[in-house]
Formats: structure tokens, sequence, C-alpha cells
């Protein structure tokens, strides 16, 4: 399973803060810290519509001078995305984050995922939104998959994020995301999941400790990648245990290691 | 689900040497303690076969004295499991812990437990031992279910405990554990379930680490009763967590309240 770093994202008022002054340390640090902390991709998110191309170009550059792992550009704007690839040094390895079965960020999108053979993320929503059962969520990836591969993209390149939604909205809403994870990779081997850790939490206090509770959750379903807080370190204590428990992690060598070199916080 | 403290065992050298020397303070704290910590149950075992009818009626008459929940009869031995339910208080809330297929136990137990209407656990295992699939455990169940329904016991009084084993014994322990109860739940549907939640992290480091991120695992799959250590606080705090992610606390309120409270331990 993949770890994608969500620190650099201006809902957090220390990014926007480093974003809107170009604040070049404070965004290297948020990079190499994540780094460090054991991340597979990190994640790039600098909202504000109005400058968000030539911020977006600014944070990719200042990063990519620091760190060498994968980025994933983070924008709902097909025009962000693409002016960001225009930056990247490793396009092949870069994420577009994302599409929906919006035409306009289809249309954005697709062309530069099929160019640069990058992998790709899908929000499973339509323009009604986010559908409010797994069999309707599936009925969406469906038509997701259908266009990503009449466009020539190779599936393995697709990851569909399941959309975790927080428990505080309504009964139901963790068990509906494990339900549609566990149906999407039962009705769609070939195609991957993403989900985003901390949504689950929001709007209740202690988020930290429900993030780190349903963790495990999510990767008993077996989802692929996951948007996390690579600085909690007691979350990634849990994620190692859990991949001990789930038998991703052979005769629990990773784990024991991570604890011999007190690296794990119990 | 239920909270069975698991405290009170001379694995542990403390109690050894409390119930060694009848040190009533003690015992009486361990369970005042766990009490506290919000157990439902209370698991008394006291080793030593030796004396071990004179130690456990020792054990109930001092624990009984101090707190007011059930009380898990906690032997091999069905001489220890009687003795101890002639002191008993309220024989009708008291488990007996446990029988097998073996017909020493079954025919020394089960008369009690039908005299007195009480919870019942029976270990899922035959003369051969720890059956090594789930389906075979299976198997061991629909008879123990059989034993215990032909001698007119109710089966609503029935645990099955799943046998958690250690994931450091060999691949897929943790998942075979988890299917088990699945399987247990989908098939016997008016049956219980129990499991012992520290088995899982026996012969690792860091066993907490490993207790605490299995538990959420084990609410998920609908596990009816569990042994565990209530007087980890970060475990209790995990608890409700699982709770209010996996639908067993409305609204979260129970979740919240205890926030609030500055009960949980994040």
């Amino acid at each position: 399973m993949l770890i994608i770093g969500e620190k650099i994202n201006t809902v957090r008022k220390k990014i926007a803060l480093a974003v809107e002054k170009k604040d070049v340390e404070a965004i290297q640090k948020e990079a190499i810290n994540q780094v460090k902390a054991g991340v597979d991709v990190l994640d790039v998110n600098v909202g504000n519509p109005l400058k968000e191309a030539k911020n977006m170009r600014w944070a990719v550059k200042v990063i990519q001078e620091v760190v060498n792992i994968p980025l994933c550009i983070d924008s709902p704007n097909p025009e962000t995305i693409k002016a960001a690839f225009q930056v990247c040094r490793d396009k092949k390895r870069t994420w577009a984050n994302s599409i929906t079965l919006e035409k306009k960020r289809i249309e954005g999108v697709l062309p530069l995922v099929k160019e640069y053979n990058c992998p790709l993320i899908a929000l499973c929503m339509d323009d009604k939104g986010i559908p409010p059962t797994a069999r309707e969520r599936l009925e969406v990836a469906r038509r997701l998959i259908e266009v990503v591969s009449d466009f020539g993209i190779p599936l393995d390149n697709l990851y569909i994020d399941c959309l975790v939604e927080p428990i505080s909205v309504g009964q139901g809403k963790a068990q509906q995301s494990l339900a549609t994870i566990r149906m999407m990779k039962k009705t769609f081997p070939q195609i991957k999941t993403v989900v985003c850790l901390s949504a689950v939490s929001f709007g209740l206090p202690g988020r930290r400790l429900i993030n780190r509770t349903f963790l495990p959750l999510l990767i008993e379903v077996g989802v692929d990648a996951i948007f996390l807080d690579p600085l909690d370190e007691t979350l990634m204590a849990i994620l190692k245990a859990a991949n001990a428990l789930l038998d991703k992690d052979e005769s629990c060598l990773d784990y024991i290691r991570a604890y011999r070199e007190g690296r794990l916080k119990i």
C-alpha cells in the first residue's frame, strides 16, 4: 500500500501562508519531513483558484529541489495540473489528482495522463455529487473506468478515490467506505483504490484517535493508497502493526526492525 | 460488545504472588481498578492445579467483597469451576470458562451451567488441539453447539471462543481469526463469539501496539465479547473510537462525552 503525504495543502493555514509569501524554506521543510517519515508520494495542493497555476508551478519547483519522490498534483482545475506537469521533473511518476465524471476535467486531464503514462486519481462522483450508496459509487466507477479505458489509458494507472465521508454527518459512513472498497476490488480487480484517511473524523474532537482507529480497517479491506499525515508517529506505528497483522510484512520483519530501532511510538 | 477484564490471572507474577500469599488488598485492587476502567465481566484465573479449587474460592470471595459485576471462572478443571460457583453470590450471572469437546470437561461443567442458567465459554478445540483452518473450527463449533443444545442449555448462553493465535507463529493467523468469527456469526447467528485480544501479539515486542491495532478489526467483524487489559487507556480510547466508527455508538455521543470528560487518551 502506498502512503501519500497530505501535509502540503493550503487547507492548513501554515501552508496557505507559506504559499502566499513564497516561503521556500517552509514548504521544503514540509516536503523533507514527510519523506523522512516514509511517504511514497507527496500531495501538493495550493488552493486559491485565482493564482493556482502560478502557485502550483512555484511549489512543484521548490519541492523538487529537496526531495526525489513522486508528487501528486492535487487540483480540481485541469489548467493547474497542466501547469504543474510543465515543470515536473519526472512526468511519468507524477500523479494527476484528479478527475470526476465532469466533462471539463476529463477533457483537460486525460490527454496529459495519456501522454506521460502517469498515475491518475478519479473521484468516484458525478455531476450530482457523491453517490449515497456503495452500489451507486460502483456504477460511477464503472463509467469512469469506461471513459479512461476508451481514451486509451492503461487501467493499471487508475486509482479510484472511494470517498471517505465523516462519521459525524450520519450513521454508517465508515462502514459504507469499507464496503465500497471491498466491492470495488471484487468487481474491478484491475483497478486500484485510494482514500483520504482524515476525512472520516471531520467535525469530531480527537480526530487523530479516530483516524488511527480507522487505518487498520482500511488496510484490512485492501485499499491500495492512502492520503494521511505521516508526521503522526502513532499513526505510522499502527500502520506497521497493521501490516504485520494482515500479512503485508513477512514474518513481521519490518515491524520488529522498526521496534528495535526505536521507530515505533507505542 | 462485552469487555472481560483479563488482569486477575496468575500468568502475571504479581497475581501469582498475591494468590500465594493470600494478599486480599492486592487482588481487590486489581478488581476495583478494572471495574473503574469500565469492564463488564471480571475473569478470575488462579492457576496452580494443586491448590486451584481452594485458591479460586478464596479469590472469588475477596473479589465479591469489593465489586458487583459478574465474574468469569477461568479454569480447565471442572472441579475448580464447581468450587467457585459454591461461593459465587450471583450464580446466574457468573460465567463458566471453559469447556472444550473433552468429555471430562463437558460432563463436569454442563450440569452446573444448566442448573444456574449462566453464560458458558466453549473453546473451539477438540482432543487434537486447535483446528488449523476457519472451516475446521466451524466444524468443532457445530459439535460443541450440538452437545450444549442436547444437554438442554439455551444457546444464547453460549460463547464460542474463536481462539486468536499469535501472528508470530505463522502467516495468516490474525486474518484466520477474523475469518473464523465472520463465518461463525454467519453460520450460527444465534451463538455468541468471544476472543482473547492479547494472544495475537504473543512473542513480539511492542505487544500493546499490536493489540491496539487488532481491536478495531475484531469489533468490525462483530465479536460479542473480548478479554482485554482495561487499564491500557489507549486501548480503551481506541475501543470508543471503533464503536463510533462502526455504528455501535449512536451519533458518536459516548465518544464525544468521553472526550469532553478527558477520558480519552489520545
